[in-house]
């Protein structure tokens, strides 16, 4: 590999990126910057629109193996402005930090690989790219059809970095190597409505709504399974909207979401739904409608040698025992681990969606530096001249 | 008992009545219609106002028995007035019946026993008529307090019959000889709100407010009283307003309804949501509030003379065996009891609160005579002279 004279300053680029206000789903010109940058690097570009969302691949080198860096350009709303010090769009350095909404969250990612990758004119295979601009938002065309267009195309990408802020209170002290599941479901009990006074003219749908949440939630799914905790389900809401105290309710409503290991499926899970209620209909002589969202299902990148090359690189270069983790919310790396084995690795996440959300300077450079080691050794160790 | 030369027209007065507009908690002159009517009878009448709400109390003599009529003058609202065929308030006749709000629940009702007791000049006692503009309302400065102002007076009472709208399908086929209970409560569970990948963070109230649910609609109160129904419990509503699938939330509401014999007390029933809020609450770790109104007592009158007499005129003047019940919602008869035996008869109460709700002529006749033949019976069994 050889060293280039471009070195890109990851604060700048930032800084660059959390001027665009690209809250979910607009775009508001962060991928122009983001490719204008990566076609100075010597990069390839394929914009892919799909709907009203701006992705993009872009790829140096067609050598195996290609070596991929995933990430999003849009961010979540800054929510009561007044509460934030600083504009979140001004990505103002105070105190040690660029404050800006997606600071960490995760346009700091994004300038860190790209910083990193400024440092090397090339390498001994292919990097490549995957950014999206609907991460944040409904997710439906972002990272999964930009999967599905590469897959179409035949693209190999052999290893997959989320830059995620994966961090819990210290850079480096957690990668992500596997997420839960997700799974939404609404069960609706139609019932019959009628006055209080006279129950047997009526048909109430809570009696059978309780029975059948005792049920969901009294089941113990699993004790855990391999490095996940135990799959476990909350109730979220329940719904009637009954103003009359003298009024048995027509219909009453719940949701539920389970996160789960890979002990279940989003499709067992959903078949245990639509049994469960088919059940609890017959017995009471209600109908019961279910409507599952399959979020996401359970992954684990097994333990090997592209997770050990990370947690070596952390060790490394920032000093820390990474913990191998799969707890959490679901991130973009459910659709990638169809192609290939997917590590999140980034910022500290502490400020990530909230007010002032903030990424030091020193973290920042610490990542750039730790992603630049991490490219060097992932060539060294898989690279086509090793 | 002397007949009177007045012979009032109870079509004519129902008309009069409906055509106050006395929608709850309105007045509209409704009560000056009653009263100046009862005053030409020889009545004498004491308004109560209580807060914005019109009370009278009439009676006509001084010696014992006193038998009373209790009603009320406002009426429920409209509902969607475009669905009516004919004006609410307009007391038109169509295909023999008089129609408009009020009409059976319980204008046409106060009409037939004022029309009944102006056929005769006297009577062997006293005649009093208690009737309130707050029945169909929160019912807190009606009936109530009239029986409050009674009892600190030292009025007695004998009997009382009230005109509610008791019969079911036939004039007479039902009278009412006590009522249920009722009574309202509502929980609220508080937890903590947090995100449903990290529910040891957070502490939901929903699988709480389930689980005490369940203890609640699963107890078996009774298996009847007497002459009463089981007791009853349903769950009216349960409410927690997250639109958010990935929040566990803060709080939830649940409101139940139980209605019941005299096996149970409103005072019981609360100490029984208390104990068992405070068992589930210390289980879980949840703060439980509790909120339980008692809206009545359950009560029954007992068989006797009273109600045998009733029983005996419906026979004989309306030629129907009527059932001695206890069903149905609650009424003003669950502060009369305090004074005295009391038993509801009326019209047909298939229209009441409904669109279109009207009495037919041929009823309202028959009601006053039945009535008209109460009243002669009644002086005749128990009166003074007799
Ligand atoms: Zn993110
Ligand atoms: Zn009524």
């Amino acid at each position: 590999m050889a060293n280039a004279s471009k070195n890109l300053d990851v604060v700048a680029l930032t800084q660059a990126l959390i001027s665009r206000p690209s809250v979910t789903p607009a775009d508001a010109g962060a991928m122009d910057t983001v490719q204008r940058t990566l076609e100075d690097l010597g990069f390839t570009c394929h914009r892919l629109k799909f709907g009203d969302i701006e992705n993009l691949y872009a790829r140096r080198g067609t050598a195996s193996p290609n070596l991929c860096f995933a990430g999003h350009t849009d961010v979540v709303p800054v929510g009561t402005r007044n509460l934030w010090r600083y504009d979140p769009f001004g990505a103002e350095i105070h105190d040690g930090a660029v404050i800006g909404r997606g600071a960490v969250d995760m346009k700091g990612g994004i300038a860190a690989w790209i910083a990193a990758v400024s440092r090397y004119a090339d390498q001994a295979g292919s990097l490549s790219l995957l950014i999206t601009g609907d991460e944040e938002g409904v997710a439906k065309d972002g990272t999964v059809r930009v999967v599905q267009w590469l897959k179409e195309r035949g693209e190999v990408i052999d290893h997959c970095i989320v830059g995620e802020p994966s961090s819990s209170a210290q850079l480096g002290d957690m990668i992500k190597v596997g997420r839960r599941g997700s799974v939404n479901a609404t069960f609706t009990v139609s019932g019959k409505q009628g006055h209080v006074a006279y129950p047997q003219r009526a048909l109430n749908p809570l009696p059978v709504l309780v029975d059948l949440l005792a049920a969901l939630k009294d089941r113990v799914l699993d004790d855990g399974y391999a490095d996940f905790q135990p799959s476990n389900l909350e109730i979220t809401t329940i719904d009637t909207g009954n103003t009359a105290t003298n009024i048995i309710p027509q219909d009453a409503r719940a949701r539920i979401n389970i996160r789960f290991n890979p002990a279940h499926t989003g499709a067992e899970l959903k078949a245990w739904f639509e049994a469960l209620a088919a059940e609890h209909a017959a017995r009471s002589g209600t109908k019961i409608e279910v409507q599952t969202a399959i979020s996401g299902e359970a992954f684990l990148t097994e333990a090997g040698p592209f997770v050990d090359l990370i947690a070596d690189v952390i060790k490394d270069t920032l000093g820390i025992e990474t913990d191998r983790s799969t707890t959490g919310g679901t991130s973009d790396a459910r659709f990638i681990r169809d192609l290939c084995p997917v590590v999140e690795f980034g910022l500290v996440g502490q400020t990530m969606h909230q007010i002032n959300e903030c990424a030091s300077v020193a973290d920042l450079e610490a990542l750039t530096d730790a992603y630049s080691a991490l490219i060097e050794a992932y060539f060294s160790k898989f690279g086509s001249g090793s």
